[in-house]
């Protein structure tokens, strides 16, 4: 009979107690996958337990306080006290990720951190694992649930932004105070240690720009919608070169692009490279069973045996300079020659038009456009020209397009 | 400096053709992620290479073969001389999986597959890892590629299967004898396979029921687009209680559903638990450098370290008496009474009415209907009364159908 693996656990939140449930139920499946039963050897709360009583008993510390302070501080002492951690903490891993990987290694630990991204999709196992060899040339998706949420429940119901935020509160899909979900920085932290895992390169929460979704406008969804477009906050690492981009941002897909009906709570991620051309994969973004269940998958890997840490191979530096489509929206005024203006301003800046519509007459005309892709700063180039046309009635709206087509 | 790896590659078809540059093209790649360099050490190819030769110059076996004779036998030698060994060939492993395992076991090897299953979507090691402490309730979906090309060209061109067909082999989505992709059996064996590995219960080819796609009717796909219907190959393998149900299908899916928009030679996978909700993923079916890209997946995470072999943990009956939805399809006589009857039929087997259109007038009235979920054994049994009576001219034609909306 082996020794029981003993698990010290810190935070008891939502996830955490789901973990302990789930250690308790699976138990004698963690034992006939590994030969070795899980135990819980401690729960460290804010109020009750003693870390270094609690370390001292462990052989794996599954970290789930969340923030930076004090998780860093114990997630360091537990590896170089030669612990293995598993840790759902986006935002110590995207802010203090070369640091934690350095102290794995020396220890010769394995630090696993599967539930920090993107709920139960694997994507950090099949980046780290399937993928090792595979140059990677992008990694993309919807890696926040509860702006998904609140831009499907807009383009369904044509509630306003304010309305669906409310009505994901009320559910539970976002926070009293949402601000990092809504704004992007969830996102950003998240694709921050996707482009280092996919890309191996030191890649910081700093680096990586961020847009959030608080100025969608319904009417924006509602117009799209007749080009076959809905709107997800995207999150993009791509790698140019010598150079790679990470960005986040709100964009508007295509029906039959593979996340366009990636719709709710859900999160989906691609990951593309020549020779796999891409891999698509979605799940529910979060919750609490689910993240603990992916906890409980990387205490699976820890015991079943050793796992490569993930280790920086070269600097690449950021590009910023990107080509994208952009879908415009334009309240004019409804008279000849302004289409003509408009189509000049674009043309001269070498932005050329896919589509364009007009709705509404008199004072409740407006043009809504669908570029084809061209360099960034030429369409925002063009869009400082065109909000200083005398016939414009309010200031343009611009949303970047995935063009690409599928099947 | 450490040792290289030296593999033993057995066949040099696409798939090891693209193997070999592959192995070229990211040896660097595969010393960063593991320490050490990847080497071919050998390949037997029909009539050049000596097996015993080759093994004993080999740390890992590469076995792309395929079919049983001699890769059953090349590989149960590899595995008891200690080598560890990674296979793409699903028949092999479907039939004699026991055995392989076994041998694995006890020569404490590992014996990985992930290119024997759905190209480059790694569910053997989400399922085998991430997911080796989940209670998986239902594994299903796209698993071959050919006929996912060939149901996706007769939806969009409204041509026949044998046109089709043709198409599919012109571009090399199919073989000159396609019997095996096209009849279900290689969907079956894949199925064999995900049933294994997600219920830890050995799974024999024999047990799988499978039915192809040879007597699809492009006026099927025609009509069920007007429901919002697409036609899939199906594979599903679901958990009943202390019995599961292995079986390859064609199927229509409404839109919405993530399986759906999977078209052209695409496969993809879902895995349903509880504790993870679900986790959807595709990317192409196959393809030589997409497999090779899975065969060096596999490769890496062996020299990175353990992993754990299948065990059967509990021996499940196989369950073949399931409900489904239905949907019909039905050449009539154009006259008063006729709808009343079949309806009187499928209500007195219980069989409950979604919806009903009729298309055509007089000789070329027909009735095309969608059943609510019932046991298919009372659905068949309203089938052959309804097959019976008289003013039908010519048999009933029914597809099962996925009842279930998604968000």
């Amino acid at each position: 009979m082996t020794d029981p693996v003993r698990i010290g656990l810190l935070g008891r939140g939502t996830v955490g107690g789901a973990f302990l449930d789930l250690v308790g139920e699976r138990a004698d499946a963690v034992e006939a996958a590994t030969g070795r039963r899980p135990e819980i050897a401690g729960v460290l709360r804010r109020s009750e337990g003693d870390f270094e009583e609690i370390l001292a008993g462990s052989e794996i510390v599954v970290e789930l306080i969340g923030g930076t302070d004090p998780a860093r501080e114990h997630v360091l002492r537990a590896l170089r006290e030669g612990r293995h951690v598993v840790s759902a903490n986006k935002q110590l891993i995207a802010q203090h990720g070369d640091e934690l990987f350095e102290a794995a290694r020396e220890s010769g630990v394995q630090f696993r951190f599967e539930p920090s991204v993107a709920g139960v999709i694997p994507v950090i196992r099949v980046i780290q694992e399937s993928l090792a060899a595979t140059e990677i040339s992008k990694v993309f998706g919807i890696v926040n649930g509860t702006t998904n949420y609140i831009l499907t429940e807009m383009a369904k119901t044509g509630a306003s932004y304010s309305e669906a935020l409310a009505r994901a509160q009320e559910l539970g899909y976002a926070e009293a105070d949402p601000a990092d979900d809504v704004g992007g920085a969830d996102a950003a932290a998240k694709m921050a240690i996707l482009a280092r895992l996919a890309f191996h390169t030191p890649v910081v929460l700093e680096e990586v720009a961020f847009e959030g979704i608080e100025d969608v406008q319904p009417d924006d969804l509602a117009y799209a919608k007749e080009f076959g477009l809905s709107l997800k906050l995207l999150g993009v690492a791509e790698r140019h070169g010598e150079a790679i981009s990470v960005r986040v941002f709100p964009c508007f897909l295509y029906r039959g692009h593979p996340l366009a009906p990636v719709e709710g709570p859900f999160n989906a991620v691609m990951v593309e490279a020549p020779s796999i051309t891409e891999i698509t994969m979605s799940g529910p973004g979060a919750g609490g069973v689910e993240t603990a269940s992916a906890v409980l998958g990387d205490v699976v890997s820890i015991v079943s045996g050793s796992a490569p840490v993930h280790a920086v191979r070269e600097r690449l530096g950021m590009l910023r300079d990107l080509d994208s489509a952009f879908y415009l929206h334009l309240e004019v005024a409804d008279r000849p020659g302004v289409l003509a203006q408009i189509a000049a301003v674009l043309g001269d800046n070498e932005v050329s038009v896919k589509s364009v519509v007009q709705w509404g007459l008199g004072d409740d005309a407006r043009l809504v456009m669908v570029m084809h892709e061209s360099a960034e700063k030429r369409f925002y180039a063009a869009l400082d020209e065109i909000a200083k046309l005398e016939f414009l009635r309010s200031p343009p709206r611009a949303i970047r397009v995935i063009e690409e087509e599928f099947v």
